[in-house]
């Protein structure tokens, strides 16, 4: 049984993680590991029982959530096994996998480690901004390694299956590369439009809600997004590319029949994503 | 003072703008030109007082609200000259400005034309889904052209005011240069991302609130789509170039600090539509 849990990263993710465990059902103590400021804060809401320091943390772990930018989980991970418990296990919620993946299995036990992304998130960050049901009604991808996986590991998921998030598997490469598409495109689209649009010498005054809409996602932090891009260049270098080539298809049916047909399978794809997962959140 | 108002096309804006004027404390009598099942629906919901024909709903306006189309707006307005009553005004909610104000300089009384441009709309289209706040915190773009306005001109710009909408004059061809930007090319944008995705052979279950974001517009009815980039390609190709070119420089760009300066240059831009002009809905 999960006794004692240590949150690495009391952030957005790492808090509402903390605070989604407790509302489901979890008795058990929570640690977190963070800077000062965010721990004091952390405590203050409740998120965690107890501010403590990266090793001891570790050593007292039944389940390390890893919840911080990828590049620090790419830096932390090569240090803990040694200090990691016989039945210890440890999970993370970073948006990119193959890399942090590979790390762990370089450097954790067989069957200690279970890669996750929990798709969630909103506009605030910060462990202030966390609550226990960011996680409803969205996707948890999980990557499972080889490895006869430790017990933990099935607590967890029964854990997770109680945040009612849609949970499923995916390789972490299978998820790297569709994730490129799902997530990381739309992203460059989106600061693309608002980079194309802040070059147009015109009054803002004529920006509709198509515009709103299109550059919300241009809001989202470099912190968050250099080490995805940075980590997944790989996958996202040719999605970008099957992008560019789609929007090229278009330019040259500009007043063309042929722009039914793009406008036709665009719709078709917009209006499955809505109805295809009924649970999932669609606004 | 208006009397007689005509609503060519009693479909969501047409219809809304008849409710918005009732509204507003429009008291005459408003007549509506549609399909005979439209017509129905408009009585039935008090949209309008009467449905009547093309001609007819001319020779009695004093002052008429073309909304339907762009192509149909095009059709009509070389026909409804000869009818029009020598105070007689005409307005238009065409998406695009250029080809409209040429067709009216050429076929109506000078000073008896101004264009214009609700940005307003939902995902619903029809008299059905008509609301008397569809203009409420929407910008609305008017496009005068030379001749000295008629005088019911104004009484319709003293509507609009009512309408608690931000209205504002461009030059047509500024307009359909500016609105190239901010709303025909985020359209081809989620437009042509939801085609890309399309094409991803993986679940659809991982799509986040990002994605989501992102192909609200490609659920757009291409019914409306084909006329606007028709009639605005000529400016929509430059800019749909100069986003392509966007994108390949961040191409360009994965995995080097000069991504950051894109990120800084689109988080500003999109900020800056969301804080200028504050009575903007956010939504």
């Amino acid at each position: 049984m999960l006794q004692t849990v240590t949150v690495v990263g009391v952030g957005l993710i790492g808090g509402s993680f903390a605070l989604a465990l407790r509302e489901a059902g979890f008795t058990g103590r929570i640690l977190g590991v963070s800077s000062p400021r965010t721990l004091e804060t952390a405590l203050r809401l409740g998120v965690i029982n107890e501010g403590i320091g990266l090793e001891e943390g570790i050593r007292r772990a039944d389940l390390v959530y890893l919840a911080q930018p990828i590049s620090q989980i790419l830096e932390v991970i090569p240090q803990i096994g040694p200090w990691l418990g016989p039945d210890a296990v440890v999970t993370d919620a970073g948006s990119t996998k193959v890399e942090i993946v590979r790390a762990a299995e370089a450097h954790l036990p067989p069957g200690a480690f279970l890669g996750g992304h929990p798709m969630a998130g909103k506009e605030s960050r910060g462990v202030e901004s966390a609550e226990a049901g960011l996680f409803r009604n969205r996707s948890y991808i999980l990557t499972p390694t080889s490895g006869n996986p430790r017990g933990h590991l099935s607590s967890f998921r029964d854990f997770l299956a109680r945040f009612e998030c849609l949970v499923f598997e995916l390789t972490a490469e299978q998820h790297d590369s569709i994730i490129a598409y799902y997530s990381h495109v739309p992203q460059l689209a989106s600061t693309a439009l608002a980079v194309t649009v802040s070059g147009v010498n015109g009054t803002k005054k004529a920006a509709g809600p198509g515009l709103i809409d299109m550059t919300r996602l241009a809001m989202s932090s470099y912190t968050v997004w250099k080490d995805i891009l940075v980590t997944n260049r790989a996958h996202i270098g040719p999605a970008l590319d099957d992008y560019i080539s789609v929007l090229q298809q278009l330019r040259a049916s500009l007043g063309t029949p042929e722009m039914e047909r793009f406008f036709a399978t665009g719709e078709s794809l917009a209006r499955g994503l809505r109805t295809d997962f009924d649970f999932i959140d669609k606004t």
